[in-house]
């Protein structure tokens, strides 16, 4: 771990966007922009978005800018999607069947391998092709299928347990949606989707000048 | 809007998580905590955790601490959660379905009174009692009726047009789940749900270690 440099989760999140905006341009027949011009789309400023890539690399041309294409794919390899992944899904509610449905994922390269779920009415049901099993075999199947990232959709209840099952059988990548803060070993990384954490800072900012001048006063 | 201070949002992104832990300790019958145990239960720093409040009001008491269902009231406020707000979903593909499923929601205050789809297979349908409407009457719908989110779950390319709809019909506050950066006034906020940008930053983490090697290279 030594030689490591970390990039800021700042930079990191930006980096998705980065992917989306020049997928747009591709689509839209664009070779090449200048970071100004990217800067105008994007919403962030010229000189951010070559700071931002300097982490990485040497990216673009003086005066000639990026070639969106080349841009685009290696800021794809930043964000791993020169790889495949598979995952599951733990979890067959109202989210992990709206993950499971959502197809947009196998086309960056995640291939969602099984679902599990503790419910006998579920179990034995598919989504799209893909069988839900017993969470009772959960460990019996990480034992014989190589798993990259597990999805978590369980309540709350069952999330610490099922996380320590997948990190015990080495997957160590979970992309969270139950709303609790998982503890796990420094070698597995997390990303939380709290959903209701989202709303209330919704509600948060709709409320905030009233809030604040309420305090003020 | 001259007497507003303006709270960092990554003050407010804390809130809700305050609000969920404070929420834990109420179920376990803890009736005062102070700001180091909290600390240790959430992992922000106590310092970090009187800073936050002190940006709201006078929390907590030298010596004794807080007072948990107080805390959780006061901070529930803040969130705005003192209010109902009635919601709409706008697009009932997986997401919009899961969100109108999900029944935590509807404990928070929060009453989703219709969704909207194009989809003649969906229209007419029904989830937890609500009919999916005909996204051509949206407008015609918001005339007639007092909403406060929007909860947008359609495709990008329909969400930038269903968003100028809302705004024009007096909705001030989007949640949205499409990939898209909508553009809107100063007056509406938006909180976005980016999925795939989320699950991106979680590859980019899953394959850091190997980057940063590979460029220091």
């Amino acid at each position: 771990m030594s030689d490591r440099r970390q990039i800021s989760m700042a930079v990191v999140r930006r980096l998705p966007k980065y992917h989306r905006y020049l997928l747009e341009l591709i689509s839209n027949d664009v070779d090449r922009i200048s970071s100004k011009e990217l800067s105008e789309k994007i919403g962030f400023t010229a000189s951010q978005i070559r700071q931002d890539l300097n982490n990485f690399g040497d990216f673009g041309q003086q005066g000639y800018g990026y070639n969106v294409k080349e841009l685009y794919n290696q800021i794809g390899n930043i964000l791993g999607l020169n790889e495949t992944y598979n995952t599951i899904i733990i979890g067959a509610g109202n989210i992990g069947q709206a993950i499971a449905n959502y197809s947009n994922f196998s086309k960056l390269g995640f291939t969602n391998q099984a679902i599990f779920d503790k419910n006998p009415k579920l179990i034995g049901l598919k989504i799209r092709d893909i069988a839900i099993l017993d969470v009772e075999f959960l460990e019996d199947y990480l034992k014989k299928n190589n798993i990259d990232i597990g999805i978590l959709c369980t309540p709350r209840e069952q999330a610490q347990e099922i996380t320590d099952t997948l990190v015990k059988n080495g997957v160590t990548a979970i992309w969270n949606f139950a709303p609790i803060d998982l503890q796990v070993p420094d070698n597995v990384v997390i990303e939380n989707v709290h959903l209701s954490e989202s709303l209330l800072t919704l509600t948060y900012r709709l409320n905030e000048p009233k809030l604040l001048h309420d305090i003020k006063k």
